[in-house]
C-alpha cells in the first residue's frame, strides 16, 4: 500500500502538564524522521485556533537540542485553547475553514493532543475530512493530570502529577507535625470530577508520611461524617493530614464552599467563592479549636517539571511518536492509548482506541479501590500507581536552574 | 588547655526548613566522632522544651546510615519549640530547670539551631550558666529561610527555599501563559518582615521565566500604586506574574486583606481574613477583568527538600559541624555565621558572631538592592542570591518516592 504524502500538523490543546511537550518532542522528532512521506512538519500556535487562524510554526527549523529539551519543558509550548467546535450540523464554518487550510497546506497527518473534549474535536475533523474526500490521517494523543480518559489504563501526565503530589504530602506530612501541639493540614488537589490525583496522596501513606483522610469525587461527600472521621484521628494523633479533591460534593451537588457557608465579600460587596482547602481549614479550626492550615497545589502540580515522572515523560515520549507511526502506516481516528500486562511486572503495551469510544467518556477510580468509610484508598490503587511514578526525569540546569527548550517558532508560510 | 569533658546535647526551634537536619547531620557526626572530649551526644525533643521535660534522645544509638539521610530529610527531625524563655529578672524557674538538668546529665556542650528567637534564648541560657559558675559552652547554629539574621551572610535554609521559588516561579510562568487569553497570576511568598525570599523570584525573571512585579516588605505598599504597575505591563503583555511577599503594607501599617477590603464571613458570621495572593487575584480580577490566578507556596517552600540547593545542604551540615568543633576548642558564646570574599568567585567562609550582637536584630533587603520603582530588584540581588542556589540536592529515592531519615529515638535515661 503506498503511503499517503504531505505534510503534518500537531496542536495541543487544554489544560498543560509536566510532560504535553515530551509528547510534542515524540511527535515532531519522529515526523521530521518520515522524510518522503512527511514533507513539512507544523506545530498549531493554541491549537485548532491556531489551525483556524492559520497561525502555524515550521518545527523544522527548530534546532534538534531545543527539541530535544521539549522533554523536560512543562506546559504547552506552542500555546493551547479551550475552543470547542460546534457540531457540524449546526454550524460548519469552521470545518470549512480547517478544510480548506489543510487543503491550502497539504495537510495530510493531524495530530491533536489533548483530553476528552480534544478527542471530541480529533474525532468531528476527522469525519468532516473523510465526508469531504480529503484524504488525512489523524491520530489523538493523550494527555490529562486528571487521568479520567475512557479505555487507556492511564493517561500521560497523570503520573507526573501523582508523584508531585506524593513528594509534595510527604514533605508537607513532616512539616506538619514539627511542634508538640495539635495541627491539623487540608492540601487540596485538583480533579473536579474523577480523584485519580487525590487518590495519589495515598502513595504518601504507603511509604509512612501521607494524610490520614482521603476525599474523592466519586464518594457522596458528608460534612457531619468528615468531622467525625478528623476528630477521631485527632484524638489519638493530635495531628491530622487531609487530602481533598477541590471536586467533592454532597449527594445534593453541593461544593464544600457553598456547604460551609463560607464566602467572602469584597469592598463591593460582591460575593466570591473560597478555595476549598481555605474554607475546610476554617471550618476545622472553629469545630476543633487548633491550629490549621490549608494548602491548594494549584498549578505547581500539572507544571512541577523538574519532579516528573521518568517513565511518564517516556510514555509521553512514546505516545507522541507512536501517533506518527501508527498515521503514516494508514491509520485514522484512534486514539494512543495505553495498557498493562493483566499479572507480573508493569510494562507500557500501546494499545489503539478508536475515537469514536474514547471521545467524552471519563474514566473515574473505581469504587472498589475505595475504602468502606469511603475516606481512604485500598492496596488496588497504590498497586496501579506506584510502577507509574518510578523514576526521575533528568531536567537539565542551567546556573541552578532549570534550562527549559526555547523555541524559534518561525511561521509558516505558503 | 584541657578540654571541657562531658555531654553535649543539640535541639531545633522554630519554623523548620529544607535543610534543618542537614545542620543536625553536622552536629551529631562531628559529635559523635569527638570521643574522649563529648562522651554522650543528645538530641533534644522539640528544643528547649524536651530539656525542660527531660524527653531527649541518645543520638550514639542511631544508624549511621540514617544519620547521613538527614541531610536531605526536611523538617526538625527532633521536633521544634515556640517556647520563650522569660526574662531572667522576672522569673528564673526555667533556668533553674535548665540546669538542674544540665547537671544531671553532665551537658557541658549546648547547640541550639534556630532564628532570631533561638539565638537570643541561647544567649539568656548560656549568661545564666556562666552567673551559676556551671561550665558549659553554647554556640548557636543559625536556621531560617527568612534569611534575616544579623551578622551573617546568609543563612542555612535560605538558598533551599529561593531554589525553590525561583524553579517553581519558571513553572508557573510556563504554565500561566498557555493560552491566548490575558492573565494575571499573583504568587504570595513568605516572609513577614524581611523580602530575601519574595526577591528570590527575581532569579526567575533573569531566567527569563519570572514575575513581572516584586513587592517586598521593605518597600512601604501602596495598592493604586501596584494597580497602575500591573495595568502598564497587562496592557503590553496580556499576561502578568507578581510575587508579592506575605508581609508587605502600607504606611499606615494594613495588609493587603486588611486594604483590599475582603473579609471572608462564615456560617457564624465570623470575620475570616484571607490569604494575599487570593484577594489581592480577586482584586484585579475586578479591576482588570481578566482571568487571575491566587498561589500560595505555603509549607513548600520551606520543606521541598526535593529541590534544596546542594550549596545550602553542604553549609547548613558545615555549621552544624563547626559549631561543634568552635565549642571543643573552648569557644562559647558564638553563633556560626558565614562570609564570603569581598570580590571574585563566591566562598563561604566561617565567621562566628557573638550571640549578644545576633539575637533580636534583623537584616533586611538593602534598599539600594530594590528599582526605584519599588517593585523589582536590581542585580545586586541577583549576584548575591544567583551563587547560594546553585548544586542540586541528591535526595535517597526508594520506589519513586523521597527515602526519608528514620531516627530509632531512644530516650536518655540516667
Amino acid at each position: 500500500m503506498s503511503k499517503l504524502i504531505g505534510n503534518a500538523i500537531f496542536g495541543q490543546s487544554g489544560g498543560p502538564t509536566s510532560v504535553i511537550n515530551a509528547s510534542a518532542a515524540g511527535v515532531f522528532t519522529e515526523a521530521l524522521r518520515q522524510t518522503g512521506v512527511i514533507e513539512k512538519v507544523y506545530g498549531a500556535a493554541n491549537g485548532i485556533v491556531g489551525i483556524l487562524n492559520e497561525k502555524f510554526y515550521d518545527m523544522g527549523q527548530e534546532d534538534p537540542a531545543e527539541l530535544e529539551l521539549l522533554k523536560t519543558t512543562p506546559s504547552s509550548a506552542l500555546g493551547s485553547c479551550r475552543y470547542k467546535l460546534a457540531d457540524l450540523k449546526d454550524d460548519d464554518t469552521d470545518y470549512k475553514r480547517m478544510l480548506e487550510v489543510f487543503k491550502k497546506y497539504n495537510i495530510r497527518y493531524f495530530f491533536y493532543n489533548g483530553g476528552n473534549d480534544s478527542m471530541d474535536t480529533c474525532n468531528k475533523i476527522s469525519k468532516f475530512m473523510q465526508q469531504s474526500g480529503y484524504e488525512c490521517n489523524v491520530i489523538g494523543v493523550p494527555k490529562t493530570i486528571d487521568n479520567d480518559l475512557f479505555g487507556t489504563d492511564h493517561c500521560p501526565g497523570f503520573a507526573s502529577a501523582a508523584k508531585y503530589i506524593a513528594t509534595t504530602t510527604m514533605e508537607v506530612y513532616l512539616d506538619a507535625r514539627v511542634y508538640d501541639t495539635g495541627m491539623i493540614t487540608v492540601i487540596e488537589i485538583m480533579g473536579r470530577h474523577a480523584g485519580w490525583l487525590t487518590a495519589s496522596a495515598a502513595l504518601a501513606a504507603h511509604k509512612g508520611h501521607g494524610p490520614d483522610l482521603i476525599y474523592l469525587p466519586e464518594v457522596d461527600f458528608d460534612l457531619d461524617k468528615m468531622l467525625a472521621d478528623v476528630k477521631k484521628v485527632y484524638a489519638k494523633e493530635n495531628k491530622v493530614i487531609i487530602a481533598v479533591s477541590e471536586g467533592v460534593q454532597t449527594k445534593e451537588g453541593k461544593f464544600i464552599p457553598e456547604l460551609v457557608g463560607e464566602v467572602s465579600v469584597d469592598a463591593f460587596g460582591h460575593k466570591q467563592l473560597g478555595g476549598t482547602a481555605t474554607v475546610l481549614a476554617n471550618y476545622l479550626k472553629k469545630e476543633i479549636g487548633c491550629k490549621v492550615r490549608g494548602i491548594e497545589l494549584s498549578l505547581m502540580q500539572r507544571c512541577a517539571a523538574h519532579l516528573a515522572s521518568k517513565t511518564d515523560v517516556e510514555e509521553s515520549f512514546l505516545a507522541g511518536q507512536t501517533a506518527v507511526r501508527c498515521a503514516v502506516d494508514g491509520m485514522t481516528d484512534y486514539m494512543v492509548g495505553f495498557q498493562r500486562p493483566e499479572s507480573g511486572e508493569y510494562k507500557c503495551e500501546i494499545k489503539l482506541i478508536p475515537l469514536d469510544d474514547v471521545a467524552n467518556t471519563e474514566s473515574k477510580v473505581p469504587l472498589e479501590w475505595i475504602n468502606e468509610e469511603g475516606n481512604f484508598v485500598n492496596e488496588k490503587f497504590i498497586n496501579y500507581a506506584l510502577p507509574l511514578i518510578q523514576g526521575e526525569s533528568k531536567i537539565a540546569i542551567e546556573d541552578g536552574l532549570p534550562r527549559f527548550a526555547k523555541l524559534k517558532k518561525v511561521l509558516a508560510t505558503k
